[in-house]
């Protein structure tokens, strides 16, 4: 205890010496979306992709699905998985699903609004590497999925967790999802996700949901607390298990974010219009089937266009197609009243400038957008097959100079500073100026990764570049990390859990 | 002569192996600006710039400007340069300049339409360094002076250079504009800049642009084929070489660019809403003035502004600031119906991920700000004291990716690919697909710089980041590099001027 009082004390004098980042606050976004298509665009893209559904269909391989889709209407191809939708019956279900909603975090300031103008940034989710400087990329483990979730829990400007930041395949399949939703739910209080992977593990998540929160079923219906990515296969094909993803969030009230993953080129046409329109019949095909399951229940409209380099067949992100599909989905999203995931890409191999610009370019397709949830929001590379340290860091700066940018300019008497000119006066300057210094901590934004020392003192000081920097900072991060508090309770009810599950096995191989 | 030949034989084998960019074209933006701003707020900048001019006033170093305003209605404070004016009289003048106008290259194909929703691309100009990989940082020299601009000329989308882009301070300060304008008439065909730095320098700079052109005084007058950028001496100063530059320029109808330097918290209050009133009050007043030298010679509005570093002092650039800024001086160049001018600023010392968001962060600004000249578009690095050639050609791939995000999207029957769709169906894929193979070649955005390769191929090529491959790049450019055709007798002719200017002792100290 006394050791652990000494360090808590030495961690503060630390933080109070440097580690300065925006405090947590939720991101609204006060400009107009972009718009790269006009009303007659989108119409014709909202067009073809109900003529998708409605001539060519899309495969739901999971007979209960199949059971609920030809109940509400649908047309199911006897002896097959084609299912064809009516355009009235989609839009009618798709009219369901509730424009915001708040998707609850264990600890209730870490809370979250998803729809309208809000943003909320979340960490990468499941790459199968791991890497930083010093030990170079590796197969995804236990310890790095940790101090990942640690980075998560550290930086404010990271609303959520996205899912597993890296997969920890040191840890058995069967028993995985109970370590990492324990880590998830111990390690961070803030929003975490659970894989579609099958039914056992997503009703394990949602009991270690309700556990971690302390309350009972009955408000976790009430309450959204737990989200599901269900990727399509595309072209238009729905997996079993991300079916049943659906079929047990959706019947709970948690939140589902259906996002097709129409790489132009691969798995849909290789135009973006094409890919648009096949990315929102997969889209519409997946909202409409959780509000078969549940009316009203809390989805997202997802969108994941990109393109694959034509050369090769390499997925590419971060490329202007990709910005002008982000965009183009937000407007998609909108004409469906219905809340926008977007992505914060990149197909970088190392954390140099190749992945600081093709995250931007994601990042202003998400932020100008109107993206709700900006999923891989900080430490993705290489088109999502390795997490970074170094780019968490990375990534954590960009989001902030976003979150800032999405702050307005404050126009008032006072900040026109007339007085302050006129005090100045031609051919003087503001630094001691009044006006100036009564706005000395608060004027900018303090950036957390940024250089701006002078070329000599950089120098002098090693010639540190961003990369080299973030890598410090990460360190420094983690050795700041304290796990958020929890009751010993809660504590104990979760690792009862957990125990009991592995004793029973775990799960299915999903 | 054979030599020749086949050293030409050789590099169109080279080009057409592997280097790959946009074919030169303008850039135009069909999307809406991002206002950050709304109307009331503008009009409260507006307001308060005009209060700036008519209480506070800007001083005009220059007699004969004195002379000229007094005549114009100004009010010159009895033997003083502080000049106010009254709101009637700047608004007069502002709206006479027109809205929109082309730049006359040498080359015709390379001419440029500024105003409206065009934007084009302006190298780096003014640094004291130079840097790249392999020789590190060093003082500005004519060697690198000159193959900064044979990569000008051989990058596409770099539009015109705008200034020296690294100061050769090997030349002797009185020639060193003969040498340098030659260079910029000769190694290039683009539209080039000239310092309004004192008559004499604009007058020899003016008179070998006509000779470039092979073209008349009368010609020249009639076609803006020169530009100057004026810098205020924020605050509210105009200093003596730049009047000069003003006075000599507009009375021949070329472009000046008056862009004030107001760094908030140094130059301009520590608000942005005060440094962008007083950004708009001398713009304003230096475009006025410009209108009072020749009704309808062309000017464009700049916006600098950007902020300091409260803590060191050091001026910062692609902030979140920088970028609301960038956006709401376009929204003020609007409101006068002038055309605009940004830039793609940074502030890293090292061609890293920082340089590449800072100046992602800028450029955003300027597309979206509908910024119709972007000055430092390629090289930029340390807020302006270097110029790389690793970022020129790192720019070069953020202004094509920018060039193709401002394409729109095609939304036709045949890009909706609703039959492609159909062909493939559920579950297949589109690599072979015919509406695929139709657009093999011409699908997507084919980078220079950016490396997709997967991390195996990458790591077995030596682990190279966009940095290295950017040295790579920018050498090849050179070793492909040939001069653009030009008449011997104009060759001719402007040595010549050369000659007898260097003879007659060149200009005076600026």
């Amino acid at each position: 205890m006394a050791r652990d009082n000494s360090r808590r004390r030495s961690r503060s004098r630390r933080e109070s010496e440097a580690f300065r980042q925006l405090p947590w606050r939720l991101v609204t976004n006060p400009y107009k979306p972009i718009e790269v298509l006009d009303e007659a665009q989108i119409e014709a893209i909202h067009e073809t992709s109900l003529r998708i559904l409605e001539e060519i269909g899309m495969d739901f391989l999971h007979p209960e699905a199949l059971g609920i889709l030809k109940q509400m209407g649908a047309e199911v191809e006897v002896g097959s998985e084609r299912v064809r939708f009516d355009r009235n019956l989609v839009l009618d279900c798709v009219a369901k699903a509730p424009a915001r909603f708040t998707l609850h975090a264990r600890n209730p300031a870490h809370n979250l609004e998803i729809g309208g103008n809000n943003t909320v940034f979340a960490q990468v989710a499941s790459a199968p590497n791991v890497s930083d400087r010093d030990r170079g990329r590796r197969v995804g483990n236990f310890e790095d999925f940790a101090n990942l979730l640690r980075l998560a829990q550290q930086l404010n400007i990271i609303h959520l967790t996205g899912g597993y930041p890296v997969e920890p395949v040191d840890l058995a399949p069967a028993t995985r999802h109970l370590d990492c939703i324990a880590a998830l739910a111990t390690l961070t209080d803030k929003v975490y996700h659970a894989y579609s992977l099958g039914r056992t593990r997503i009703l394990d998540a949602l009991e270690m949901t309700r556990m971690a929160r302390g309350i009972d079923a009955a408000q976790l219906s009430r309450e959204p607390s737990l989200f599901s990515i269900v990727n399509t296969s595309s072209p238009l094909r729905l997996d079993g298990p991300m079916i049943e993803g659906i079929l047990e969030m959706s019947a709970r009230n948690q939140v589902i974010v259906v996002t097709p993953f129409t790489l132009s080129g691969a798995m849909s046409p290789a135009t973006l219009a094409g890919a648009l329109a096949q990315q929102n019949a997969e889209a519409l095909a997946g909202i409409a089937f959780t509000q078969m399951v549940r009316p009203g229940a809390p989805v997202i409209y997802g969108g994941f266009t990109s393109n694959v380099d034509m050369k090769s067949g390499a997925p590419a992100f971060g490329t202007p197609e990709y910005t002008k599909a982000a965009l183009a989905g937000g407007q998609l999203a909108r004409r469906y009243m219905l809340p926008y995931r977007s992505s914060n890409a990149n197909a970088a191999n190392a954390v140099d400038a190749q992945a600081a610009y093709e995250s931007e370019m994601s990042l202003w397709g998400a932020a100008m957008g109107h993206a709700n949830l900006v999923m891989h929001g900080a430490g993705w590379m290489e088109g999502g097959l390795t997490a970074s340290f170094e780019k968490t860091v990375l990534d954590a700066e960009l989001l902030q100079m976003m979150a800032e940018f999405l702050t307005p300019i404050e126009v008032t008497e006072e900040t026109l500073g007339l007085e302050a000119v006129r005090e100045v006066g031609p051919g003087g300057h503001f630094f001691g100026a009044a006006h100036t210094l009564a706005r000395y901590e608060t004027a900018f934004y303090a950036p957390i990764l940024s250089d701006w020392r002078n070329f000599e003192t950089w120098r002098e000081a090693g010639s540190p570049d961003a990369t080299e920097r973030a890598n410090a900072l990460y360190k420094r991060l983690l050795a700041d990390y304290s796990p958020p508090p929890l009751a010993p309770a809660v504590a104990e009810e979760l690792a009862a859990f957990v125990a009991r599950r592995k004793e029973e096995g775990g799960a299915e191989a999903a």
